[in-house]
């Protein structure tokens, strides 16, 4: 693989989509090819994996769920993310692995040390590639809302209760913990360009 | 776990369903409860995934469809075999995870040492679970189509090829030549009743 694989992670609603779209004018300036992928989504399978685990009348484990989404992931790494990569071009992905270790894993009572299965499962799905580099995106979810609700932004975020938003940020502060090396965290409730900023520098000096 | 699995593996129109079907008479007779159920199947999850392996349209590499069939089996172990062997019962299953083995793994280039990976993957979708027992039926594809033309037996079985058929055979063998243990071979080219008494006595000496 030539080209670096770039993550982001983080609650709903504290502004991935924005600041991917910043990396990427940022890096396409400079030169780069860019690939600007998300999960779940970027495949056909993914649609239909994801109608699968919105089902109600399914009631899966969160076993199925996490296999599910891996199958997902798997067609995802081989059709966008693998060739891209191999072509020399940085992808920057929304949700990957990180998200599934904490909205399958650390939210269902796993801890950190815990998560072996679900690592050694991601692995199989990607054939062993992993970001290079990955930013979380972290707030506190009240903090997040109330400026939102400034905003006149109203979303699905208010619906999932805000313990809940709390609970899946702890998960990606807890990984972040421990891989250091790989897991950046930039605080999001700056300016749109004082994040930018943040997560430019970050990527500079680590990719 | 206090009931036993036992699973069924073979070629199509290798008379799985008839034995099958024959074993849970004995046993019922005997006095023990028996759950049948097969692969792919038996949940509601495993209709969506087989619609999802069989889209022409998707091209699902074959890692990709190991993850969905595993995701289906993570189902039915949660769903039916798991609270039926807790129940005490004996499950009869038609396929499970060495279909898994031959379809997604030793007919994909692997050999029977390389497939350390899709085992482990069976092992997170099952929980753990494997079965205590597995009838391998066994028939050269060649007699066995030849026999059900003279029976006026006209299936899928035939479409696929006789090399293919050759190919899951010397798959299965090649499983129970390295757990001899778990997996017995019964030649499947007697009369039914001749098969049926070989199989319930490998069950009758080995669960």
């Amino acid at each position: 693989m030539t080209g670096k694989f770039i993550t982001f992670e983080g609650i709903d609603g504290v502004g991935k989509t924005t600041q991917i779209k910043l990396v990427a004018q940022h890096l396409t300036e400079s030169g780069q090819q860019v690939v600007i992928t998300r999960e779940p989504g970027g495949t056909a399978i993914a649609e239909k994996v994801r109608s699968i685990v919105l089902d109600p009348t399914l009631q899966l484990s969160v076993r199925t769920e996490a296999l599910l989404f891996m199958a997902s992931r798997s067609e995802h790494v081989e059709q966008i993310i693998k060739p891209a990569l191999l072509a020399g071009k940085t992808v920057l992905c929304d949700r990957f692995c990180d998200s599934t270790f904490v909205y399958q894993g650390l939210t269902h009572g796993l801890k950190v040390e815990d998560l072996a299965d679900l690592k050694a499962l991601n692995l199989q799905a990607t054939g062993g590639i992993l970001p290079d580099l990955t930013i979380v995106l972290d707030a506190d979810p009240e903090q997040l809302l109330q400026r939102r609700n400034e905003r006149g932004i109203a979303d699905r975020f208010e619906n999932k209760g805000l313990a809940f938003q709390e609970n899946l940020r702890q998960g990606f502060l807890a990984l972040a913990a421990a891989e250091p090396e790989r897991i950046k965290v930039v605080n999001a409730l700056g300016s749109v360009e004082e994040v930018s900023e943040k997560i430019l520098s970050i990527i500079i000096r680590n990719v």
